[in-house]
């Protein structure tokens, strides 16, 4: 047996995530499921390593336990990380990393032909960072007897309600952005450099407090000031900050690859009456999607909530306005499977858990103020408490 | 005309560079060059951002500027940052992003064939980490007239020797993953959590010195302790370091996203004979690599030295021992085309920069002591100075 000291999870719970994945892989029609994302991987195994940038997966069948197959030099932090069996650990030569002459999925087509599973149907996740179409025209040349079946967020979708210990995971990463919000604030100030305030978030962060220690969150820190917040993604330089500058801080806590992300801006000295109004309106329309938020309600009910008082104030918004949140890798740290937007019908039941992001992107700016939150059994919780508003200093 | 106050390069090299790569289209074919490389869109055009995680590319084409198509909430990011003019920034609705009903490629089809491209020969990157089965299967069904060709890694082999300004950001990189070493060896001590560790070492890296401001490395620190640093990626969680520990450090300073990538061990205590033996073989086999490191000689010369000279000292390594670095995002910090391997007979030339990576990991822990290098005329010079030694305290 493994050493199971590092499991974040009790392997009841890993058998009863075993068995939702394969309740879905029945409903498709699937024999064996290929998983790459890494946050199923680890979701499934507890596998935890940055070794996704080279191929590798868990293989889930309906009557064996999983196998992990990856590089061999990642093959030992399977072992470290994962409940699973060594025999089910399997690994391939370190000549098809990176290489031109042949692909790691070659390698992962014999070894499925070798377990028999080459005539059946096959669900590979065609929609992933760690599926490149490269790989799948491996496996479709190299298992012409099987049938692949699209399979895209099959697991993330078994993961939208959270268990205790996963919501508890949450909610020390919810103590680790409010640390980090303090921070920016009791640090920020005209003549500080970006990169400056972006190495104390970053110590901050990961530094966390007590338990809440801090893990590499799945997006880097996005501050930008000015004009900068205009776009929606831009990190840092080490431009300093100047008096009437605004900033948008997107950031999160994380704890054993659970997320909390939190947004707040911060204007140095008072802002423009626009920004004023904008805050206005974003708070106002928030609380109105928040109503919305609780069980037997829709994920599009709380977007059209906002989206509607929003435009009663003047703003238009057009973008997705949140995401389901959890367990998550580089370079995302939403769950890619619910959005609040309009069209998405789906059921709000307890223990899901979202990052409700009402970012409003200016002509001359940006303005964010977020929450992250867990639905109740009658509505919904914030994870972090950070003053909601547009910060002033 | 944009603003190119953000732009790290003279207009004059991003022609040279879009000049390069169309010779290499030439070579292939190729009439139109679908590039989603995050690395290969920065290079090409100054984009940067943490947009990666929606689908996004460069099109590069023999006759026009080449165009950024994105999300529509980064094309703001792609005029602040690019030299495009903003005719030539092109965003798709929000409501492909993460869709379960469209793929975002459904509409960079539709723009394809607008512009008159859907009949010739377009090359896409079919391995990348940002192009997904799902990306290729939508250009396939939606481009019926266009031959999809490969040209994985196109861009990236046009990067391998680094100009003048590329050396000088891996110089500044190089400045930082020094400080870095330094301070982790400052700080470093039985009862010392992990986290803290990491936190330090990002705070160290993200603030940098002088005009050596640091970016976030396109892999996070990798940090294991005793037989967690059996395997290669772990990162950290809070566990306290102890008298005894050996630890690697595998980690970048990364400044204006070019990467100096350098890992060190450090030893609790002095160490077992075993990991004495290890560095001695690793130090003497590394210096017999390096010192086919000159232009005129194949990068499997430097492998092979390497790989002989370890074995006479009664270790064996099996995995590629280097790679070639500088502009990156996550999750990799290598370029992906040149491997220090056995079969790579690709030519050494002046200002090709390498990641010489001779590690070893034993039984109950692992030896990194590596360094990057860039080819001069005459041989090879090191971009950092950190003390070449399994390091005692």
């Amino acid at each position: 047996m493994p050493n199971h000291a590092k499991l974040n999870f009790s392997l009841d719970e890993y058998v009863n995530r075993l068995a939702k994945t394969r309740r879905a892989m029945i409903d498709k029609n699937i024999d064996c499921l290929i998983v790459v994302d890494p946050s199923n991987m680890a979701w499934l195994t507890g596998y935890d390593g940055w070794s996704f940038y080279t191929h590798q997966c868990v293989i889930v069948r309906h009557d064996h336990e999983p196998v992990w197959w990856g590089r061999g030099m990642d093959a030992p932090g399977a072992a470290r990380t994962t409940y699973l069996d060594s025999a089910n650990i399997q690994q391939y030569p370190d000549h098809y990393v990176q290489s031109t002459e042949r692909h790691p999925m070659d390698h992962l087509a014999d070894l499925l032909t070798e377990m028999k599973l080459d005539r059946g149907s096959i669900g590979v996740e065609l929609e992933n960072y760690y599926f490149s179409a490269a790989a799948y025209l491996s496996l479709q040349t190299h298992l012409p007897r099987a049938t692949l079946i699209d399979a895209t967020a099959l697991v993330n979708w078994q993961r939208i309600i959270k268990s205790a210990q996963e919501l508890s995971y949450m909610r020390s990463a919810a103590r680790i952005v409010e640390l980090m919000h303090a921070r920016i604030y009791e640090i920020i100030e005209p003549g500080l450099a970006k990169n400056e305030l972006a190495a104390e978030i970053f110590h901050t962060g990961i530094k966390g407090k007590d338990e809440h220690w801090g893990d590499y969150p799945a997006i880097m820190p996005i501050l930008p000031t000015g004009l900068d917040a205009t776009a929606a993604h831009l990190t840092w330089d080490d431009s300093k900050l100047k008096p009437g500058d605004i900033t948008f801080f997107e950031i999160a806590g994380c704890h054993k690859r659970y997320h909390c992300p939190l947004s707040r801006t911060i204007s140095l000295g008072p802002p423009p009456q626009k920004y004023l109004d904008a805050e206005a309106a974003v708070l106002d329309a928030m609380h109105a999607g928040l109503d919305k938020a609780k069980p037997g309600n829709t994920c599009e009910d709380i977007a059209i909530a906002f989206f509607d008082r929003l435009e009663t104030h003047g703003f238009k918004k057009d973008s997705r306005t949140g995401y389901s949140i959890g367990l998550s890798y580089p370079p995302d740290w939403g769950e890619r499977t619910i959005s609040l937007r309009r069209g998405d019908r789906t059921e709000l039941r307890e223990n899901m858990t979202f990052h409700f992001m009402p970012a409003l992107w200016l002509d001359d700016g940006g303005l964010e103020i977020t929450e992250s939150v867990v639905i109740t059994e009658t509505g919904y919780e914030s994870l972090a408490t950070v003053p909601q508003k547009l910060l002033v200093k």
